[in-house]
């Protein structure tokens, strides 16, 4: 029996990203949010909900670009406090000592402490409600090296990102391996031809 | 040091979810996508970006409406299917033994199978690229009753979501809690104040 819980903006999980821009006066930002993912394979594009109070809202408008950083669950409170506070009154990446890094594809910092990073061009921007989605075109996705495995493959043990639960208000690590995409659902395939 | 993988639509992690609309004779079809995320929190809202080649693109554009599944870890192997096969050649929801429900309030069905579904009507369609992403106002979040603890909330460990990592191609399951959110980061903000 399902209940029902009202029109509300309720997913289990969300991701948890730190958005990099540049502030009013050309000052790394970062900021956290959940509403994002990719959203093109060509152009490779992902989409990031921003509300327009929000200063790195103003950034992406101004300055056309912003990257998206993964943060691993080892830097879980710094992540939350990036979307605690807020880059009009603080250096936020100063006050954790994290090291901001100009991007030579986008007019965008990016996080050296985040293992994965991408450099995004700003090639949308959608109205929505009281969210904005900037669609932005992956121009470039940096990992860390320690990060790929001997095959240049990036493993989700290396990266070890981490979630957020909206209406339990927890973040969670990334557990095991369940099952091979693409792969476990033939069985059913199997199965169906006995 | 950070090594350069491209530009191409890789992020992890990336949430798995399956989508449920009418297809051409009116039978319910399913298809699983990784692809979506929450995009708007008034109105409530969610996008889904899908390639027009898909039989559920043309389902969403017909019927206006579309219904959002997360699938828990013990069926893995059932949502890997969902995204390998389509609905213009089979029933894939009888092929597993699911059990599609009409939604009350948008043209789609819904699976009974999941903890936790969404029904979505379809307020905006963009065109981004290969991908068109369709934005869907929730209209409702609808819970399993044992995904629910005694005050109502919605927790992680009931639900169970699973993972989908794009690079490593495979599926992961959600892990331990690890820390409070809008809470945890509030110990940078005590470390400052000393």
């Amino acid at each position: 029996m399902k209940r029902s819980m009202g029109a509300k903006s309720l997913i289990y999980p969300t991701p948890v990203f730190v958005i990099g821009s540049y502030g009013e006066k050309g000052e790394p930002n970062v900021m956290t949010a959940a509403w994002a993912g990719i959203c093109c394979s060509k152009p490779p594009a992902i989409s990031v909900s921003l509300r327009k109070a929000t200063y790195t809202h103003g950034n992406i408008t101004r300055r056309k670009a912003f990257t998206v950083n993964v943060p691993s669950d080892g830097i879980v409170v710094q992540a939350d406090y990036f979307g605690m506070t807020t880059g009009r009154e603080e250096d936020k990446l100063a006050a954790v000592g994290f090291t901001p890094v100009r991007s030579e594809l986008v007019d965008a910092p990016y996080i050296e402490e985040c293992a994965m990073v991408l450099e995004c061009k700003l090639i949308q921007t959608h109205e929505i409600g009281l969210h904005t989605q900037f669609i932005g075109e992956i121009m470039d996705v940096k990992v860390d090296e320690e990060a790929l495995d001997k095959d240049g493959i990036c493993r989700m043990s290396k990266i070890r990102p981490f979630l957020y639960a909206p209406d339990d208000h927890n973040y969670y690590s990334v557990g095991k391996m369940l099952a091979r995409g693409f792969d476990s659902g033939k069985a059913i395939e199997r199965k169906k031809r006995k």
